[in-house]
This record gives structure tokens, C-alpha cells and sequence, in this order.
């Protein structure tokens, strides 16, 4: 059974690496044409989506899950307008692959360039949501890659059906007479694979084929990321979620600061640059607490405090409740927040240091001294000053839509759109020049 | 036992992340001071370091080594000139840490940079050569990342004397006035530590650091490579060697199709940009094939062929042998170099893309739509049109210093720099913007 799984993965980690190569050199306009193409057979096809959809929604796996999963789990008709917008969007970014990232020649005249190109082979490890099953395709075709896709079981039958329509679209588009693309005359349907079983040890053996998939992402909760580092021999992007931290120096302005803190914290939640955390610098906490606190309650946020901010909350009689030491580095997700009151910036940058997760962390401050120290010195992906950690979002940094946003170092770091999907190549022309 | 090794390489990483929080913010010329005083230490301490070296050199595992390797093992004053030479030639680089990637503003006036800034610790596991140890910490040190060596049981006590160097180095060096550096006055002597033990279980232990090393560097043999990859939770980069193809196209020029060849085989077949294999278009196979297999055997080359181009190396009375199905993805290292006549350029690139190991692959022509089609769709980190394989390295790219040639394509694709040991954050700065 297994060594068959084994098999089954092999031979659509190899159909995919052909896809691959053929997808590397199709023209962006066959790419587009593809996903244009997909937008309207998902427009024209709510019926068997849906139907696909009720089918997991009866299943026993989606009856034990908890309403808000249940949801993100559920089609409408205004969600697959959505998802066929989407799709649309990607179509509309630029094509990331030869991109010329340097071009130079050598003294002895070899002419050098560095061209962006796709990485080839992706495998995405996702939970329940369908949207990520279109996402993730759409965004691994624009940008060149072939993608093996392995969800979850809550949504099998919807993931099927989106990635059947997928492979429609690919195989209705006629690819440009590029020389590579000629034989077939249309785009390859395996640059898109959809794992057609959930048994764990399919999954098991997918991360051991190093040989034929050049990059895994997982997406989902903490445990599945964890499971596919801990087991994969294939280079894994992780973007994991954020315990983020908004900073007011004793130098801040009030007002904005309150504005921030707010904004971080309840504008949505559930959001991974969503702030956690909330340091006070001890000179401003008197002044400043109970304000920001009863505009943080009237959002129904519920505030964990040390004993410093404990007490002027008391004093104040604003509702809170003593923070455990876990509160500190926990991604709440949720309408809660922990706070600190600190002793300087210099303890400040510390305890970011120490309990954030690098995500998106915040100073909010007049003083451009100390806003240059955390800017330099707090070892996070993105580091603002005065403005909300929630800008921390591909479409709001101008790139368009993202696949993730990493809080891994190597390769990806902060949002991770169409040029995190690819890697270079180095093109090099001489004249015969040899090494002496 | 294992509990204690455990604990003892935790304690190292938990240093090492102290101190690249301090060597992030540290200024060039700090740490261009600490090299040229590395490279003052080493040139005075020629007696101590020969001394270990002698000491390494009589151990059991030196007796057990093959000339070769224990000769790459073997320093002499020749060799600890050239060290201290490479060190220096390390601190005249250009600085990666800073640079400005990209540098816009937002319709909303968020003022966005996304800055090159050290990975952070990085972790280095290698076998015998004491330059390794030299290279690395000298490469980390300049790119602003603390570093944990884990060398060879074979070079321990020289591993440790120069690592004592480069403490020592770092202690005597007076930082710049910066303020992260204030408290200390000199710069981090845990920026560099060696794993006091060769014990393989302090190995495993580290491998799972993932929340305190942010990079893993194995260099050696393919099995500590893949030892590294198959055991670790952290991401690693990895640089394989070379199975590198010549291809010489129906129009070629015959004679630049041999200098190429030849160069690209014989001038360092040690070397991983060497050539392992040589494809041959079939309409130039009878007169280009005696003639480069002279030039060949001249050079002591053996030649591993299969049946068409034995034939024709018979008719010539050429030595040959017989290439197995092995010698056509084998990376030989040596005076060997495995020949096959393929019938078209599809047959050569798909030849290529399936048994080359994507490191650096030729194609000799005159045919300039021959050549942009090899460009593009082989799937390797260099690609080169009418030049030798042997050119893929950082300082003939003009890159200076390297720590390894990537294979993998994510982060680092092709020679691995100062910049490749960099990752990269955004810096934004606001005048108090809340996301609507």
C-alpha cells in the first residue's frame, strides 16, 4: 500500500517536472490567456462547484469542525464571483520570469546575466480552504512553476473539481508556436496535479522526493507546517503566522499612537500582522493606558496585563486580567491583547527580540533617534515606524496578490508574491573563451 | 550524555544569537578591523597553528585518510600565507549589509525600503580542510552573521587554533562608537564558535536548533550533505558538485568545440564546474570526435563511450571503453569523461535536463537560434553558449570570495557570495497610517 502510494506520488512528481519544463518557456500571454480562460469556466460553473462543495460539507470530517472552520470551508455564489475575480487579478500583475536582475561583462568578454526564471516543481501542503487551491495554482502558472497540490480532506471533492476546471482551462489553451510548446500545441494540464488521495503516507512519501519537487510551501496551522519541516528532504518556504508587537516610546504621539494600537489590534484579528502585544514606555503608561484601554475594551478587546499596567488599569477601573508568561509569545488571533510596561527602548528592542515571532513589529515615536535604533536593531521582516503592523500584506506593499508571507530568513522574507516563485539562472555567452 | 550535548550546543546557539543582534548593526570598518587583525594573527602564529596541525596530523583519522585528503588536511607556511592573503582579500570586498534593494513610497505616504541585512546565525558543518574554517567564519563575520563551525573529527585541534585566532581577533577589535556596540567595546567574540566536541550526537542536537540558527551550510561529501538535509528542521543550503555536459551542435566551429572541451574537462577535473560529459551532434560526430578524443587522451582523459561513438573512436584507433548506464550521470572527478552522439538538440537538452545535476552545461555553436533555445530551456544554474563550464565561480563572475555553488534554487542559485549570506527586511516608515 505504501510502496504503491510511493508510486502514485512518483509518477505525478515526474509528469509534473515535464510540465515544468515545457511552462518555463511558455510566453506569458499563453499564461494569461490560461487563467482568463479558468475565470470564466469557474463563472460558468457554480453548479458542480457547489455541488462539490455540499458533497465535503456533509462529510464526517467537515460536521466535526468548528463553525468558523466550517465557513472558511463553505462555497457561495458571491465567493466564486470572488475566486474567478482573483484569478483575473494575477492574470492582470506582470509576469515575473525574465526579469533581467543583472547583465554584465567580463573583462575577457563573457557577456553575464542573471535572469529570473521559475524554480520549477511546487508542492503546497494546505488545510481545509478552497480559495487556496486556486490561489496557489494560479499564482505557481503565472509565475512559470508546475504545482503538486495536497489539501485536506474536508475539502477533497471541491479541490478536485476546482483543479479539474483548472486543467480544463490549461488544456482549452492553445499555447504560442514557441518552439518548445509546438509538439503539443497546447499548455500542459500536469503543471497542475491535484494529490488524488489523503492518505497521510501519500504526503510522507511526497516529502522525500527531492530528486523531482524543488520546493514545498505548507499553509496551514502550526502543527502541519511543523510536520512537513520535520519530514521533508525538499526545500521548505514557511510562512507562519505573527506575534506582533506595537512599541509606544516615551516620545510618542498620543493620539496616533492610540490610533495604531487600535487599528493593530482589532481591524481584523485574525489576521497574522494583527498585533499581540503592546509595550508601554514608563513614562508616558500613566497618561497613556487608560486611554488607549478603553478604546481597546469599547472594541471588545480583552487586555492581559503585567503588573505595571495592572495596576493603572486598576487604578483606573478599567476591566483586564493578569497575563501568564505564555500571553507573551502567543498569536491570539482573537480580540485580546497583552501588555507590558518597559523601561526603555533599549528593554523594549529586547523583549522584541526575545518574544516576537519577526514578523511585523512597530515604534511609534517622535523621536527619529530611537525609531532609527528599532528600525535597525529589531530583527523582524518588517519593522515600521509610526503606521499599523497591518500594512504587512502583499496588495498593500504594491506587489499584488502573495502566496504567503514568510518569517523564515533564506529565500523569502515578508510577503511572498510572483518573484518569491521564482529563482535565476545565470546566461552566459563568450566567444570561446576558456578557463587559464 | 545526549541530554548534555544538547544542552551544550543550546548554549552555544543562544550566544551566537546575542551576538549577531550585535554584529547586524556593526559598521563595516569594524569588522574589516577585526579581518585584518585575523590576518595579522595568522601570519604571527605560524609556530601554534603548525603545532595543531602536526597534532591533527599524527591522530588515528589522519592515518586512516587517503594522500589526497590528507593532504588537503596538511598546512604549511606556503598555505597559512595564502590563508591570511584570502582573509584580507575578504575584508576589501564591498560590504552587502545595507544595500537597498528597493526604495519607494505608497499612495498612502508609507515610505517603504527593503534593505540587505545578515541572515543572523548560521551554522557550518564540513569535513577536514582547516581553510574551511578560515573561509567561512571570515565570509559570516563579513556578512554581519555569527557563525557555528562544526568541522572534521581529522582537524579538530587545528580547528580550534584558528578559531582561537579569530576570537582573539574579535576581542582585540575596538568597536566603532555605535550605539548596540556601546556596552561591550568590542566586538562579539561569539560571532565565531566551533562545536567543542566531534561527537555525533552534538551534531543531531544542533540540527534541530531551528528557533535559534536560521541557516545550515553543509560542505563535504554528498552523504554529510545529505546526513544535513535528511536531519534538520532548519533550512539549508546546500551546494552540491558537478555533473556538467559539453553539447557540440551541428554548427559548431570544430576547432573553439575543442579548446572548450578540453579546457572544460582537463584544465581541473577536481573541480565541481568541470566537465563530466561530452554530447555530440550526430552530422559532426565523424570528424569532430577523433579529433577532440586525441586532444583528449593527450591530456591522460579516458574516454567512457557509448556504441555510436565508440565505433567511430575504433575505425580511429583511439582507447576507449565502454560507458555503463552510471557513467552518464556520474560526477567523476577525475581523468574521465563519458561520451554519447545525440540526434538533434531536443535530444541534447532533454538529455541534459534529465542527467545533469543543474550546475553549469556548454552548447559550442554557430547557430544562434540553436543557442538561445539551449539557453533557455536548459534547466541549469549557468548556462553557456560558445565557452568553458569551468568559468561558474564567484570570482570570475567578478563576485569575489565564495562559500559554496548552489544547485538548489531557492535563496542562492549558481556561486554563493556575501550577499547570498544576507537575507533582506523592510523598512517602513509612516506618519501614523492605520489600514482602512
Amino acid at each position: 500500500m505504501s510502496a504503491d502510494l510511493t508510486q502514485l506520488v512518483t509518477s505525478l512528481a515526474q509528469r509534473a517536472r515535464v510540465a515544468a519544463l515545457v511552462l518555463a518557456t511558455t510566453p506569458t500571454a499563453a499564461k494569461n490567456a490560461a487563467l482568463a480562460k479558468l475565470a470564466d469556466l469557474i463563472d460558468a460553473s457554480h453548479a458542480p462547484l457547489l455541488a462539490a462543495n455540499a458533497r465535503d460539507l456533509a462529510s464526517p470530517e467537515a460536521a466535526a469542525l468548528s463553525p468558523a472552520a466550517r465557513d472558511r470551508l463553505t462555497l457561495n455564489a458571491a465567493r466564486l464571483k470572488h475566486l474567478a475575480e482573483s484569478v483575473r487579478e494575477v492574470a492582470a500583475l506582470p509576469d515575473a520570469v525574465g526579469d533581467v536582475l543583472e547583465d554584465f561583462t567580463r573583462p575577457n568578454g563573457l557577456h553575464i546575466r542573471k535572469l529570473r526564471v521559475p524554480i520549477g516543481v511546487i508542492g503546497i501542503i494546505y488545510e481545509a480552504r478552497p480559495n487556496v487551491t486556486i490561489d496557489c495554482a494560479v499564482l505557481c502558472l503565472k509565475s512559470g512553476n508546475a504545482c503538486i497540490l495536497r489539501g485536506g480532506k474536508e475539502c477533497f471533492y471541491t479541490n478536485t473539481a476546482l483543479v479539474e476546471l483548472i486543467r480544463r482551462a490549461l488544456a482549452e489553451t492553445a499555447a504560442s508556436p514557441s518552439v518548445a510548446l509546438a509538439k503539443e500545441g497546447r499548455l500542459p494540464v500536469d503543471a497542475v496535479q491535484l494529490v488524488p488521495t489523503t492518505d497521510r503516507a501519500a504526503l510522507t512519501a511526497l516529502l522525500k522526493l527531492d530528486t523531482l519537487i524543488h520546493c514545498l510551501i505548507p499553509r496551514g496551522g502550526e502543527s502541519l507546517i511543523r510536520f512537513v519541516a520535520e519530514n521533508s528532504t525538499i526545500p521548505v518556504i514557511k510562512h507562519y503566522r505573527g506575534v506582533c508587537f506595537v512599541y509606544v516610546d516615551a516620545a510618542a504621539d498620543l493620539a496616533m499612537a492610540e490610533a495604531i494600537t487600535v487599528n493593530a489590534k482589532a481591524s481584523r484579528p485574525s489576521a497574522c500582522n494583527a498585533a499581540e502585544q503592546l509595550l508601554i514606555h514608563r513614562t508616558v503608561a500613566e497618561k497613556f493606558l487608560p486611554a488607549v484601554a478603553r478604546a481597546l475594551v469599547a472594541k471588545k478587546v480583552s487586555l492581559r496585563c503585567d503588573a505595571a499596567s495592572a495596576a493603572l488599569l486598576a487604578a483606573a477601573k478599567i476591566p483586564y486580567s493578569a497575563a501568564t508568561d505564555a500571553d507573551y509569545t502567543t498569536e491570539f488571533l482573537d480580540y485580546i491583547i497583552a501588555i507590558r510596561v518597559v523601561d526603555s527602548l533599549d528593554d523594549a528592542i529586547a523583549t522584541i527580540n526575545r518574544d516576537s515571532s519577526n514578523h511585523s513589529d512597530a515604534i511609534v515615536t517622535a523621536d527619529a533617534t530611537a525609531a532609527r535604533r528599532f528600525l535597525a536593531e529589531v530583527d523582524s521582516a518588517t519593522v515600521y515606524w509610526n503606521a499599523s503592523t497591518r500594512f504587512t500584506d502583499g496588495f498593500e506593499f504594491g506587489y499584488g496578490a502573495e502566496i504567503g508571507i514568510s518569517t523564515d530568513r533564506l529565500h523569502a522574507r515578508g510577503p511572498m508574491g510572483l518573484r518569491e516563485l521564482c529563482t535565476h539562472k545565470f546566461v552566459i555567452e563568450g566567444t570561446g573563451q576558456v578557463r587559464a
